[in-house]
């Protein structure tokens, strides 16, 4: 659920005019906000994302840690959330020898000025090895089932915007323990990730719920995270699954109630017992 | 309609589990391909998207539009799409102004490794200007209607693999005139700018049409590009109606056959005649 210290509101109320048909009515309507957050590490503006300005302290660290600009929680001292002109300002104090790392690496990168891939101005600087998960965890339909109904109850943004993204961690049995949103599915992941983090939630058996796609970025986040499962809404790119296959994880899409499709490490999962009658499909 | 002559399939069949109830079966499902693609200007390379390999000549140049590397598409002298390890580089000759005013604006930005707004690393850098626009273009309910029923029969990629966004540009009786997909909302929009210029398709009247959301930067690659109006299949977000608002752009959401919010230039919308019965209401 999402917290309530934020330091801007997460919608907003604005006027607008329906059309239907030959109609035209004014009325009001709820719109999710997106702002731009500066991720500022002990002083230095690092970078601006457009986010959804709810559960920001978990973006923080879940944002941090996917980027590896930290490599544990406790690394991260503080999070101060300030409201600044033109956005929010997230003003975070990491371990000094995190930040020299963080240093050196702005120092080592040209300047670049478009926005894709995190750090990357050239493809030889693409691939970020993901070392093999080391867990196996099984999935379940019915947990999978169980979670998807569950997952409109963990959106309320989505429900008064129609315009946010949500992830959840579910346990084996398909419990959602936590969700988060934003108007962004990375963010929404991230802040995720940061949320499991900071509340120290054990995540060796479950699996990730995104409301959205599965691209190649949030299987990366997933695997980054140790999360050796994903499950997406809706359909995952063919880059994704490479990747998925390369570290071991678990990728899933087009989950619905009682339906899914599994897209990676299908030669471990193509078992007699599967295409029994009566019998609930572990993948 | 798709391009033939790119360099990568824009899909791939791979082999997937279906698992319904208690059944499991083996099948092939298309999925929609994302690979890395980086823009190198003049031999150096400037940033990397994680794009759909379709269209690639038009993505090469509504990109450059977009974040004002270029200024106008006769600044593109040739646009080379080769396959490497790792993606695809797009090899872009520009103006040698253009390139001396990229390599000058890369040297005084600090290098930055988060994803976000492009080639922003604090607020300050946020609020890009964009001038007024001077077109005052209607927007009929009726031709949206007609756009947003012929939209499906342009998305041959997202058809086939459920995965792929869609934007159109439409004239102001709603007929498509030209239509991209990726599997990035922002890449689609890119490659319908890119398009556009490309074919010199006159964008004076009319309106884009996209299948997704539409959020800041989506308002902001519209009306850089001089197109006043923006219809959205789905939510906007408030800071989009904020940009939109700002610069005189048309900005309508959950466009659907008979139905559509307007969300910015109220004022000029209210008139009695919109709420006349059997009136096709002019937005």
């Amino acid at each position: 659920m999402p917290q309530a210290a934020d330091a801007l509101p997460a919608s907003r109320h604005l006027p607008v005019l329906r059309l239907a048909g030959a109609a035209a009515n004014l009325a009001e309507d709820q719109l999710i906000e997106e702002v731009p957050v500066a991720m500022v590490y002990n002083g230095v503006s690092h970078a601006v994302l457009l986010a959804t300005p709810c559960d920001l302290a978990d973006f923080a660290l879940g944002f941090s840690l996917s980027e590896h600009i930290l490599h544990a929680p406790d690394e991260l001292y503080d999070c101060e959330i300030i409201t600044a002109t033109g956005g929010i300002e997230l003003q975070l104090e990491i371990a000094s020898a995190r930040f020299a790392a963080l240093k050196q690496r702005r120092r080592s990168m040209a300047g670049r000025t478009g926005c894709g891939l995190c750090g990357v101005d050239s493809l030889d600087a693409v691939a970020q090895t993901i070392a093999p998960l080391p867990l196996r965890p099984s999935l379940r339909a019915a947990a999978v089932a169980r979670a998807v109904a569950e997952l409109p109850h963990w959106q309320p943004w989505h429900h008064a915007t129609g315009a946010a993204h949500g992830a959840a961690f579910c346990n084996a049995d398909g419990d959602i323990l936590l969700a988060r949103e934003d108007v962004g599915r990375h963010n929404a992941l991230d802040k995720l990730i940061g949320a499991l983090r900071r509340q120290r939630i054990d995540t060796g058996d479950g699996f990730v719920l995104v409301s959205s796609r599965a691209s190649y970025e949030m299987v990366q986040k997933t695997a980054s995270a140790g999360i050796a499962a994903l499950v997406a809404v809706s359909a995952p790119t063919a880059y994704a699954v490479a990747l998925a296959e390369s570290c071991g994880l678990l990728l899933a899409g087009f989950a619905r109630p009682g339906r899914l499709v599994a897209y990676s490490q299908l030669p471990r999962l193509i078992r007699p017992e599967l295409t029994r009658p009566h019998h609930d499909p572990v993948y």
